[in-house]
């Protein structure tokens, strides 16, 4: 088969069909007609030339270009050329070689609908959004802290942050994406004196609390690490499912631990930063909802990161609508946050969400970062704003004064 | 700590440094040392505010821009920043969040020195170049081809097209990189009746064959289907580096098989295509090699893929040269080649390589183009003109007259 024989306009996908949308941009000498074709070729049965090895029912698998509108195109792949289970072979398919070919400029996976067949074959969350909620009895949004600095604090200085956050409102308490087990904080002693600040402050403010531990590594030491903290009975791990990737995300999940998986997602934007090349992130949020994480970053709109709000909605539907039966993941707002973007990010992610500010709690003293974005949540839940409640709450107040109150972009 | 304090332009870097460029577009309200200072911040003690919870001894991990040049920067991180035989702990920090930061339009990973201190906690290539000659024993380039289509044919035919490739000169076969246990190709039964189609060819020949078989799956999976190769006696994997993530790659390599590790890179240009963002394929290379794979992808200069000389050269340079006493990684040369490339490639590449041709051979017969792989591989070793060769060996005549004859870009 040529190129253009994969080019089929006439054709309608079917229920067992995974379907891909491409952006791209053909090379100078190729056409869009060419290029899809390429990309269909290239990313099922075909390559460069005809090939004499070619058998009649090999054709019946190829990919199919069923729309191409301007840049925007779509290709229908039939359900055999994928083996159940295997993410990874999902992505050498659809996601592979075809991000190099010559007859393309650029070219940016934009979505990928997965039949039910295949999507049968994987996991999905464990818990979920009303797992979580099961496990903290309260239907707000969560705050969460993320340890700051964010690496290189020892042991004993990292527990004594995660109980100043939980004893003074936070719910969450999360490591950040470089730590894992260096000398200065080794992994073991850091979970099991973490997890005893943990229950120490759940005694004493009557609340539940989380310690969402990172156990990014090498496969076999990652289980190991999930165990022990399966073991000492804390509920949350945490791991970076780009930088290990899914092989690994996978095998954590196949594990079945008792233990909600906490998506961060350090690196994905190498990926999907550029609007036109990679992958785009609202991809990345179905592949690790099927794979079966229970929550993961998806932006901010507000705070350090890039990504504006059209692109955070499209991550959060992603995690919450649609892929089959698996249960709605939790997302999370990370990155340059502080109690001055509550309201806003409220009304950007509804109730379902965790809100995390590390710098926005840490650069006051954490007491007093924790306390503003308890009383900035406890604020915009009443619907009161932060000038009016920071007149009769002053780590709000602080907190306001350091960092301004924010709008949407 | 703020950005500009992670600027220290009279820093130099030490022994146990871990040194990384990048190369960096500032956002439009940003200036080079301010985005520099934040890059360095945010991947390794920082974040976007200064933290009332920092300690001195933080202060001293805190890495350090100690050169701008343009839009070049060269950051240090002290090695206790990094925790040993953990490549995703390492990409979360130099290659993970700073991808998403508003502070920066675009940012590439360039190029990556890993200390001593650090390389020593990995494995490097079990077999290496070396190895992959002792069990070949010949020093000429190695000729491998793709079985082709690359994804559809049923066992019994991929089995036949492998066995006509391995007598007719071809030293290596390889499946393709979305080919891993479909229904219409299960993993057991490839790998059982190719392998003895392998030794069918062995025993005809005279000569030492090859069969990759990919292994790519999730990480139990991987091993089990690793295990099996090992078990029946076949010598190599294959296995897309990439999409399975850095986790399982070290893992497989943790078991230590008796196992040639061939390193499919499929989803690379996602990352690496973009010359101002992303990273950088002798980044990859250069991680692949510390974690131990034998064999890696590294484009062609010529073919399918988009790749210049220049940036092959620097792939290969990464294979094999320095890092500590690791073995020089076999490059394989692959995409869009055929019998009319091989004097071109020995110019880029020297003796030791892989040249895969996939469509190259079969799209004549299989028969005829694999002699005409090797006719065009023994023309260029002594020295005779791909022309003139064929004036007497007529399969090559038939595939120069397909194909042509290419000079490099």
């Amino acid at each position: 088969m040529r190129y253009e024989d994969y080019v089929d306009l006439g054709y309608k996908p079917g229920k067992d069909d995974l379907v891909c949308e491409f952006v791209l941009e053909p090379a100078g000498n190729s056409s869009i007609e060419r290029a899809a074709g390429a990309i269909a070729a290239e990313s099922s049965t075909g390559t460069w030339t005809e090939v004499k090895t070619e058998k009649k029912y090999v054709r019946k698998l190829a990919a199919k270009v069923f729309k191409i509108e301007g840049k925007r195109i779509n290709v229908a792949y039939p359900v055999e050329l994928f083996e159940p289970g295997n993410i990874p072979q999902i992505l050498s398919s659809v996601a592979g070689n075809i991000f190099g070919m010559k007859e393309i400029k650029s070219l940016r996976l934009v979505d990928l609908t997965i039949p039910e067949k295949l999507l049968k074959s994987f996991k999905g969350p464990k818990y979920g959004i009303k797992g979580i909620r099961k496990i903290f009895r309260t239907n707000r949004p969560l705050l969460g802290t993320i340890i700051k600095p964010k690496i290189g604090l020892r042991t004993e200085e990292h527990v004594k942050v995660a109980y100043e956050a939980w004893v003074n409102g936070i719910d969450i308490v999360k490591d950040d994406e470089n730590l894992s087990s260096q000398n200065f904080n080794k992994f073991e002693k850091r979970l099991e004196k973490t997890f005893k600040a943990k229950e120490k402050a759940e005694k004493e403010t009557g609340e539940k609390k989380a310690y969402m531990i990172n156990v990014t590594a090498e496969t076999q030491e990652m289980l190991k690490r999930a165990k022990a903290v399966e073991n000492v009975g804390n509920e949350y791990i945490m791991v970076d499912i780009i930088t290990i990737g899914w092989s690994a995300l996978q095998t954590l999940r196949n594990q079945d631990f008792n233990l909600v998986i906490h998506a961060h997602r350090a690196g994905h934007a190498a990926l999907t930063r550029n609007s036109k090349h990679g992958i785009s992130m609202k991809v990345i949020a179905k592949l690790a909802r099927i794979v079966g994480v229970d929550q993961l970053h998806v932006g901010t709109g507000v705070g350090k990161m890039f990504e504006k709000k059209e692109e955070v909605l499209e991550n959060c539907k992603a995690l919450k609508e649609g892929l089959w039966k698996f249960k709605p993941v939790m997302p999370v707002a990370s990155g340059g946050l502080h109690p001055g973007h509550i309201p806003q990010l409220i009304k950007v992610f509804g109730n379902d969400f965790i809100v995390q500010a590390g710098g926005g709690i840490h650069s006051l003293q954490t007491r007093i970062g924790a306390i503003a974005m308890r009383q900035a949540l406890d604020a915009a839940l009443e619907g009161i704003s932060l000038q009016e409640y920071s007149k009769t709450h002053k780590e709000l107040k602080l907190a306001l004064n350091k960092f301004g109150f924010v709008s949407s972009r």
